[in-house]
């Protein structure tokens, strides 16, 4: 049993994170929340006692951390005895985090695969590029890393695992589709960090197919689909983290990310970009002053978070799978569908922020009991899905399934590792 | 007669002035040009030499002015000995040139209103604001001073005077339409400096309607005209320098002016300014550095000179004007067609530079021969056109009109200075 957790980073996504660890924290035991602006760790913290989040009276304390020193998020640790680091930070900050717990030997989650500030769509697998370099190091010590355990990459590495583990034989391709069909009120704004979002969509597009990579440019191919609830949705061939591990644990030749854009949204992307008002690379004024364009843009955007309020709609991402099973031709779409406005009602965030924010603190409440306390590094698809999604049904994230009989919502009840795992290994499954 | 002129500027516009100056040194003698960069002084210089402008051998020569610095700029007067000033430097530069001019006793020509970098759309008249307000001092100096000699303001101002000297009784209302239906081949980017020409388009539009003040918002009124050369083009109410003097020099109750734009040049624009990307006031960026959105854009714009080699098409700018000529209503527009092509080929800059260019040089050969040196402040419109309009004939710049007799050029041959006017006076007609 590990205890103590330890959540980095005070956006959108940290909130969720500290609502939902607080109403788990008989299991995961004291709370602290770091980050590089105090006032936003203690406004996370104030909005927790105020929703009366705590499941049980308990610990929660903010901190200001500069997670990119190694020795003081060593020291935090130490500090505040926590052995389940969760880091829902900024993305350049992933390999000095994962460090300090490699160091340290307590467990590291986290959302989203590490970026270096000046490059963009680096050469695939990226998690060759950085993480998975410490894969030996993690196992030596014996220390649990589960990377990209949000919605996507998360939940839908673990729609992928499910469906290969109980709906096919073998598996031709994954589609995973994230849609968001919510509305914000503004004229335009990213639902995450508009740098990160941005450095997302500005260089090549990588898909996985006919088991090799393949590069496209972003709005260059497109699909349209009719999804539960949402209905008839638009989205384009996408980069995204998840199949860059999801090509290389599963034996399925086509993995694609596909994302849903409005027209509106591509236009103002479109004219951002052709600009040249999206460049991570510096330019100089007339004046003389250096300066990189999209940190611009960043400043003159909504901030993410004050989107939640006003925020309408729902969310649908899912994992639209085909294969053979028995023989047959098969197609199942695995989902979520998630809401918005019920999702600032829970937690004060919105739903883009909540997808992503619930499945780490699942994750880290597996760790906790050690269903996945799998002592090494693991991306999600490695780990078995069912408790995980079992978990997430009970705290407001339920998968659903459309196929040949229609949709409905998947239990996880019942569920018992099988007669193969040895008692706290389950988790090294694959 | 006055001699030696002194161009401060050397962007595109200041390119065209120094190469039809040049061709006319033989009556303005010798030819300066001053701005902060002296290279680019310099490439005009070369610019000239080697497409051998100059009409007789002659001075042309390049210098390093800050032209806010008024002392700098009387001394470099001085020291050329210019008796004319050509500025067609930043807006932002007017008032410290005009004083250098007053000071020293030079003639002044511009071409655009002053502006004050941190304000926009001011209160109008706009020129009440800064020029005018040195009225009286050039009249008791007997410092000639011609406002906005370009071609919208400028030549605009001539057709309007035109207008109401010889094709109405009484004019009911005068609509500046100014087409640019040329492409330069570039995704996006502006015909001058993208700072000056976005700051026109932010604020309030001011129009000079039932002889007062109307405001609106950019683009929010249309009108759409099959005009002669250019066809079927949509233009926009925008505010612009010249409604500014016409409103209190002619006793006309509608006077507009009506830019087209292209769907395309819109949709960035509205993108951007919905954005605040266009705003003159700083922000900070997560960084904590402060910078003006606007001069990030046109960080990222491309150099307006740099469109001229493959800019393509034709400009066409003109005044539709309404009134009575015995008894009858009538209705008339003048205008000019420039070619971008041929400009480049001429003078080695775009049709947009070539029209604002060209005018200021032929006031200057007015003044230079005492047509137009008038001893005080005026706007174009207080002068005579007919000599302004025919030196511009033979400088590249025709104009022609259509009426009810059809489309055909304009001749000012053989016009000579009203019975009534004094010799060296004709310029004082209003």
């Amino acid at each position: 049993m590990k205890k103590n957790v330890l959540i980095i980073g005070a956006g959108g996504v940290a909130q969720v994170v500290a609502h939902k660890a607080a109403m788990a924290n008989d299991v995961l035991g004291d709370i602290h929340i770091a980050s590089r602006t105090l006032d936003k760790c203690q406004a996370i913290v104030s909005s927790v006692l105020e929703k009366k989040s705590l499941k049980k009276p308990g610990v929660i304390e903010a901190h200001r951390l500069d997670a990119l020193d190694i020795e003081a998020t060593k020291a935090l640790i130490a500090k505040t005895r926590s052995q389940i680091v969760i880091n829902v930070g900024s993305a350049f900050i992933n390999m000095s985090v994962l460090e300090a717990c490699i160091q340290t030997g307590v467990a590291y989650i986290d959302t989203a695969i590490h970026e270096e500030p000046e490059k963009i769509c680096e050469t695939p697998p990226w998690y060759g590029n950085y993480e998975w370099k410490r894969r030996e190091r993690c196992e030596k010590a014996g220390v649990t890393a589960i990377l990209g355990a949000g919605f996507d990459p998360g939940v839908v590495n673990a729609y992928a695992a499910l469906a290969v583990d109980e709906y096919f034989d073998t598996v031709d391709s994954i589609d995973i589709i994230d849609i968001n069909a919510g509305s914000h009120g503004k004229y335009f704004a990213t639902n995450f960090d508009p740098e990160i979002n941005f450095r997302e969509f500005t260089g090549v597009v990588y898909s996985w197919q006919d088991s090799q990579w393949q590069t496209n440019k972003m709005f260059e191919v497109s699909r349209t689909d009719d999804l539960p609830v949402v209905g008839e949705r638009t989205s384009y061939l996408s980069g995204h983290d998840e199949l860059h591990s999801l090509s290389r644990n599963l034996d399925v030749p086509d993995i694609r990310f596909w994302m849903g854009f409005g027209e509106h949204y591509i236009n103002v992307f479109t004219v951002l970009k052709n600009l040249g008002l999206l460049s991570e690379q510096p330019v100089t004024t007339a004046e003389g002053l250096e300066v990189v364009p999209l940190k611009v843009v960043k400043a003159v955007l909504p901030d993410p978070s004050s989107l939640a309020p006003e925020y309408e709609g729902k969310t649908c991402i899912g994992d639209l799978v085909k294969g053979k099973k028995d023989g047959e031709d098969r197609e199942v779409f695995i989902y979520n569908v998630a809401d918005h406005k019920e999702a600032y009602n829970e937690v004060g965030s919105q739903g883009i922020s909540y997808t992503a924010g619930v499945p780490p603190v699942a994750a880290a409440i597996l760790v906790a009991k050690g269903t996945w306390d799998c002592h090494k590094m693991v991306n999600v698809e490695e780990l078995p899905p069912q408790p995980f999604l079992g978990l997430l049904n009970k705290m407001g994230l339920q998968t659903s399934i459309r196929d040949e009989n229609g949709e409905r919502d998947l239990s996880f009840e019942g569920w018992t590792p099988p007669a193969t795992a040895i008692a706290g290994k389950v988790a090294g499954k694959r």
